[in-house]
Order: structure tokens, then C-alpha cells, then sequence
């Protein structure tokens, strides 16, 4: 059996791994369009930021050479560029050798990742606005950083958008978002969003919000509210699938042009998979089919294909779009729906919210926090939830996200027996006041 | 209705508050021995280790002039000396006037609290040898301290000894913990238990296990392997129920001489109630009574005594025992059975242990961490979970706890979606790939 992978990243090289294991005797070749496989992509910020002891290659999980001794046929600098379903053909261009070559299928897996949104504004196109999504995109970010940065311009309050803003800060450059919405990070609530905007504030990040970028020219972001000086911009608004390459071989897009997958991560077309940031999720409270570009849904979704290129039988976890992150030592985290997407989505559902403090509040070190649960009105069921705050606060998510799994109600959640000592929470952990406010009102 | 609550700390006081609430007409006295309500005995650690800003009123969250206020007659410096179940009568000592008082009722809540294991040795009764126990104790041992700190040795490796053995070096002091086992914090398994000496001794904590104190001197204290000099000795061997005078009142006692108490937290005596370090639990995985002396459990079986002696219908949740402490920054925490825990009861159980990092390993900020999950062999359910390990590790066990609560199998919690960034966890969470681990082997 001959299987190509297009994608060298989380999602192919779990899948990778998966099928040198459970199918030894294919022929796997990978194709990889930049010189890295196995990084990353969420550590740039950090790499760029100064955080990262071992620079670029310490986001390596594993290189094409530690791949190619485990029996993968990696190849770097090879850029797929036409699929054939029909004759299960994959065209690709090898930057190394400047050469078309051709590679015969039996089973393809697509997992060519993410893209940054790139707005249809003129000038986008210059070379001074960057993404971030490729390894060689970070070092390049490196490289300007090193050469002493300037004025870094971010478009788009997203959390990849926020990271890099911090991380330039941190290199001594100065750094503004330009966000369109009332408050940065659109995924989370904007009164809860807005707290993000006095963390950045607070370390030197300028935040515009309610602010429309309208094109650019060199050295210089163009708004509506004024022009911004810049020596780089940074796209922060989002990622979307870097599905072109399977739309156009005929390969059926789904939701924001998602590839559509079934949860075996089979395409609807014969012999072809998709895993990872180009294809589809289901949603495990809407099942409903989301696009969630992140590196943990495509680590699943990458073992689920390879198991099943392998002639397993495995289905893709749903997901629960848990994401979190930390700017300026604020902490934002957020799994499941917010009380709007819940009403969006036919649930009768409300929010509830509570103020606390990271750990016992008679610490000095104690910050505050704020918890807010979405939950189903007649049942009392967790549909959601919302932590932002201090150092500490925002991994206590993955007991919303373990709840909302198995299908807990607020009542339940606040008779949990939560851990607690002073430097970690209070006596009653925010989460379980959370759902216990709720409680009383369900 | 007369109602009398003996102890005026988490539970008596929770169970208060429930009361003024829930039957606004009773007549409701509390008696508390010391001077004051609702204080954070957990805090005591951090208050002589000089982290507790506002100093000893820092711990208390509502003063007995506050109680006052919302309708609680507070009785402070009144010690209960017997309880006359048959006439429904609660004898005590007023040590403000140094008068004997007496209080009839008609329901009592016995919330006497716990006291630390006192061994039987010579010496014990020194006034240098010192338990940790009431607010008045922590205040004791503050002024201890600022007097200039000398040598201070602590009995028993539990976590109350080993954060008073931090705090007292925080302070200047010199430390030296004898533990009769092979490692501290018998409640984790040994080998675990032995890292947290590791972080002692980095910390300039003297540890010495396997050591037997035989006795104490005026100055000294005496093990079988020698002496050691000790300006003041504190207890750290676990702490017991102070049960002693619901025991002089014939109230029934169960499980390590705690009060056998129902759900419901009536003790099997006609109109007397218990709750708190004092009283019984039921654990949730075994179905039989255990005494858990936390304040995480005080408060949810006040609160449940409350609601009941107000004539509501509430339960105490079992309980699974959750733990977590911090020690020279080494964090640790378990939940439910260890696997030789699990054996014991007759659970089918393995015990399975992953090597991780606190978050993404290529941060210079990343610090080892260890994961145990205890799953039964058959079903692969979550039967327990220990952690330690560096800054952020230990909270992770409330994942475990939810997982445990629901019921899940070590596969369903292999696929959570749980939170990831860099700075917060690997993308797959150590959780997750021990929970994946276990799985493989049921």
C-alpha cells in the first residue's frame, strides 16, 4: 500500500507514527514544504519573545532525520501543489532539486494545516506584513527581533495576535493592535476581553480597539481612526484552513472551507483523509461541524487518521474548542460555549459569573479572578465556561472542560472534591462557587 | 427551636450561617473556646512563614463581631466541657468571667474540630513540644518567631509538619523534621513522597526518615538514633478528631474515633449533629467511613448540618480524599486510592506512572513533573491519581477528581480536550498521556 502525507506537522507526523506502527509493510512518503516537521507552530511567540533556551530547533519535537530513522520517508522543501483524486496522484515541486515529482497513492492524508486570515486590503500583499504559522516564519521573526526591533504593528486582537505583541515588547520594540471588535480576544466575552486590554496596558502594549485597518502602504498601517507607523505587521485576526489545495483537486469543503471529514477523518472523497488545522471538527455540545485550528484537535485528529489509514478503527475525540492563554501574566481560558453561541445554538441557556481570587486571598500573592459558567437553564447542565485572571487562574478550565465531558450539571460541579491548600485556591474553589451560583439559578 | 453549635470554625460556622438562613426564628448560640470564628487553620503555615500581609487577622474571614451582625449569637472563650444528651443540655466554662454557664437545646451540631496526634512518649506534655491546631496556636508560634528564630524540629513527615518546617526556614530558623517512614507524606507512595524530601533538603530542611523519637527533655528531643537539639518542637504527625467529649457523652464514635455521622451529618444520638474534622466521611470509591480532616470537607459538612438542623434535606458528598500541598516550591497532590490503597479495598487496580513537564519542555521555564493514575484492570475506571512536581503541576489533579466523580474510564479521560499553550502544558496534557498509558494496559 502507498500512502502520501501532505503535511509534516502535528497532524501528518502523528498520523506518521501511527501508521510505521500499525502498517509497517506501506510505503509512506511525507511531504513537507518547509525544511521542519514536528514543531511548534504554538511556541513562535515565545521563540520570538527571547523564551526559548535552545532557539528554533528547541520547537522541534522531532526532526525530518529522527523521522526518516523510525522508517518515515520525510520529505523537506517539497510543495504539493495539484492532487488527482481520480488517478490518486499528488503533484508536488521540490524546492531542494527545482523539480516537479509525482507521487502515486493509495490512501492520501491532507493535513497542510492553517493559514493566517489575510485580509483582501490593498497592500497586504508587502513584503513588511507577515503571518505566523510556519517554523521559518518564527525565525524570521527572530531575525528581525535580533537586528533590534522598531515599531511592530499587530492587526487583529486574536490570542496568536496578542502573544506576538507581548513577545515583541519583551525584545524592546514597541508593539499596537489594531482590533475592529470593542475588546481583543473575540472569543471570550468582551466585558472579560476588555480586562485583557489593561493587562496589555499595563505592560506597554497600545491596544486600539473598534479600530478598521483599511490597507497599507510601506512603512505605514492605514485605518479609519488614523495611520499607524510600522516597520513589520503582524496578522493576528485568525486561522483558517489551508484547504486550496483540496478544493481545487475536487475534495468537498465544509464549514469556513474546512475540509469535510467524517470523525474516522475520512474526506468524502474515495482514499482521501484530512487531519488537523485544514480539516473539520464536530462540536461535542452542538455536534455540529467547527473549524478549530488547534494544535490539540490536530494531534487527535492526526493519531485517529493514521489508525485508521492503518486499517484500525478509531473516531476522532468531539471537541469542546477548550483554548487558553497568558498575556503579560494575565491568564485568559475559555472550553465550550459562551452563553451567546449557547443561545446561537437553540440551548436555553444562561451565565453565570463570580469574582474570586487565585488562591487564598490573605496571601500576598493572591490576584483576582473571574469564573463564568454557561449553563442549560431547566437541567442545569454545563455548557461552558470562562476564567480570566492572575497566575493560576486559567487552568482550572479542564475541570469545566472534564464536566461539560461527561455531561455534569452545576450542582454536581460544586460538590466536586476540589483540591485546596492557600497558595493554590480558596477553601471553596472558584469553579465549584461558579457552578453553585448557577445552581441557584437553574 | 434551641440550637447549639459547639466550635465556631468551618463547619460550626458554616452550619450557622445555613441556620440564621434557612430558620430565621431559632435560637441559635455558638460556643468557641479561643477568640475567634471562621479562620483559615491552613493558613497558619503561611502567617509564621511572614506570607500573610495583614498577620493573624488576615486568616479570619468573619470575625465574631461579624457573625453578630447577621444573627449569630457568638459565645467566644467558651469552652464545652459535657455534653447531657439525655436533658438536652451543654455544660461550659466562660473564661472571660470564669464562671461555669450552661445552654439547653434542642438540636446540637458537635463541630469540635480535630487536634494533632499527640504520642504517647516521655515529655510529650513539655511546654516546647507544640501542636498546630487553633488560630491562637498560629499566633503563639508567630511570636515564637519573631523573637528570633532558632532551632526547630518537627515531629512527623505530614504536610502541616513540612510547611511548618518551610516557614520556620523562611523565618530564619533552622529545621529538622524526623519521619518514622521511609519518606515524608505517607498519605503518597514512598517513591513519590522521597522527591519531596529532595526539595527539602534543596531548601536547607534537615530530613531524617526512618527515624523513632522516643521521647522529649526540656531543649531535646530524643529518636533511637540520637538527639537532636530543639529550641521548639512541633507536632506534624497527622491530625485526629477531638472527639473526646462527644465520646464522655456517649455519643457514638466510628472510624479513628471520629463521630459516626450520617449523610445527613446526624450522629446516631437523637437531636445531636456533627461536622468537620470532628465527624466521619464516606468515601466515594469504597462506601466506607473515613476520617478526612480538611477544610475543603469542614465546610461542606457544615454547610449540610445547617440546612438540615434548619429542616432542609441536603447531603454531604462522599469524598475522595483530595490533597495538595506546596513544599520549597515542589508542588504535590493526590486524590482518591493509591494503587495499594485500591488493593486493599478489593478493587482489581494497577498503578500507572508518566514522567512529563509542567508545560511545553522547551520553555526555560519548564520544571519536571510526574503523574500516577491508579485505574481498575477490567473497566478502566479512574480509581485515583498523585502528582508531583514543579509550578503548576499539582492542580492538575482536579481533573483527576472530575474524571473520578463521573465515573470515567482512563480512555475517556485520554481524550479530553484539555487545555494547552506553551506556558501552561504540553499538548498533550501529562494528565491525558497517563490516562493513555493506563489504557494500554487494561
Amino acid at each position: 500500500m502507498r500512502i502520501v502525507i501532505i503535511g509534516g506537522d502535528a497532524a501528518g507526523m502523528s498520523a506518521a507514527t501511527r501508521i510505521v506502527a500499525g502498517a509497517p509493510g506501506a510505503e509512506l512518503v511525507v511531504l513537507e514544504r518547509t525544511r521542519f516537521t514536528s514543531y511548534s507552530a504554538c511556541g513562535i511567540p515565545f521563540l520570538v519573545g527571547g523564551e526559548v533556551p535552545k532557539g528554533a530547533d528547541g520547537l522541534v519535537a522531532r526532526s525530518p532525520q529522527e523521522h526518516r530513522r523510525r522508517g518515515v520517508d520525510v520529505r523537506t522543501l517539497h510543495e504539493a501543489t495539484a492532487i488527482d483524486v481520480a488517478e490518486r496522484r499528488v503533484e508536488a515541486f521540490d524546492h531542494g532539486n527545482g523539480a516537479a515529482v509525482s507521487f502515486d497513492y493509495d490512501q492520501l492524508l491532507v493535513a497542510t494545516g492553517g493559514e493566517p486570515v489575510r485580509p483582501d486590503l490593498p497592500g497586504i500583499d508587502l513584503p513588511f506584513v507577515k503571518g505566523v504559522q510556519t517554523l521559518q516564519d518564527g525565525i524570521d521573526l527572530l531575525e528581525f527581533a535580533d537586528r533590534g526591533c522598531r515599531r511592530v504593528v499587530i492587526v487583529g486582537g486574536g490570542y496568536i495576535g496578542l502573544e506576538m505583541a507581548e513577545a515583541f515588547v519583551n525584545r524592546g520594540c514597541t508593539a499596537t493592535v489594531l482590533e475592529r471588535g470593542a475588546a481583543p480576544l473575540s472569543l471570550i466575552d468582551a466585558d472579560l476581553g476588555a480586562r485583557v486590554g489593561e493587562a496589555l496596558a499595563g505592560r506597554g502594549v497600545e491596544l486600539h480597539t473598534t479600530t478598521d485597518v483599511t490597507g497599507f502602504d510601506e512603512g505605514v498601517v492605514h485605518t479609519a481612526q488614523g495611520d499607524h507607523p510600522a516597520d513589520l505587521v503582524i496578522l493576528g485576526i485568525g486561522v483558517g484552513p489551508r484547504s486550496t489545495l483540496a478544493a481545487e483537486a475536487g475534495i468537498e469543503l465544509g464549514v469556513k472551507r474546512a475540509i469535510r471529514v467524517d470523525r474516522r477523518q475520512a474526506s468524502t472523497t474515495d482514499g482521501v483523509w484530512a487531519a488537523g488545522d485544514c480539516a473539520e471538527s464536530i462540536h461535542m455540545l452542538t455536534d455540529e461541524p467547527v473549524h478549530i485550528a488547534l494544535g490539540t484537535v490536530a494531534n487527535k485528529q492526526g493519531r485517529v487518521a493514521g489508525t485508521n489509514i492503518a486499517g484500525g478503527d478509531a473516531l476522532t475525540p468531539k471537541v469542546l474548542g477548550t483554548a487558553i492563554t497568558k498575556v503579560c501574566d494575565f491568564e485568559i481560558a475559555l472550553t465550550g460555549l459562551t452563553e451567546r453561541a449557547a443561545l446561537d445554538a437553540g440551548f436555553d441557556a444562561l451565565a453565570t459569573t463570580i469574582d474570586s481570587t487565585t488562591h487564598a486571598g490573605y496571601l500576598g500573592t493572591a490576584q483576582p479572578m473571574t469564573v463564568r459558567i454557561t449553563s442549560e437553564r431547566a437541567t442545569g447542565r454545563v455548557l461552558g465556561g470562562q476564567i480570566v485572571g492572575g497566575t493560576g487562574a486559567a487552568m482550572r478550565i479542564d475541570t469545566v472542560v472534564t464536566a461539560i465531558t461527561a455531561g455534569m450539571t452545576v450542582t454536581q460541579v460544586s460538590e466536586l472534591d476540589l483540591a485546596y491548600a492557600p497558595p493554590f485556591s480558596s477553601v471553596w474553589d472558584p469553579v465549584a462557587i461558579a457552578a453553585r451560583t448557577a445552581a441557584r439559578s437553574t
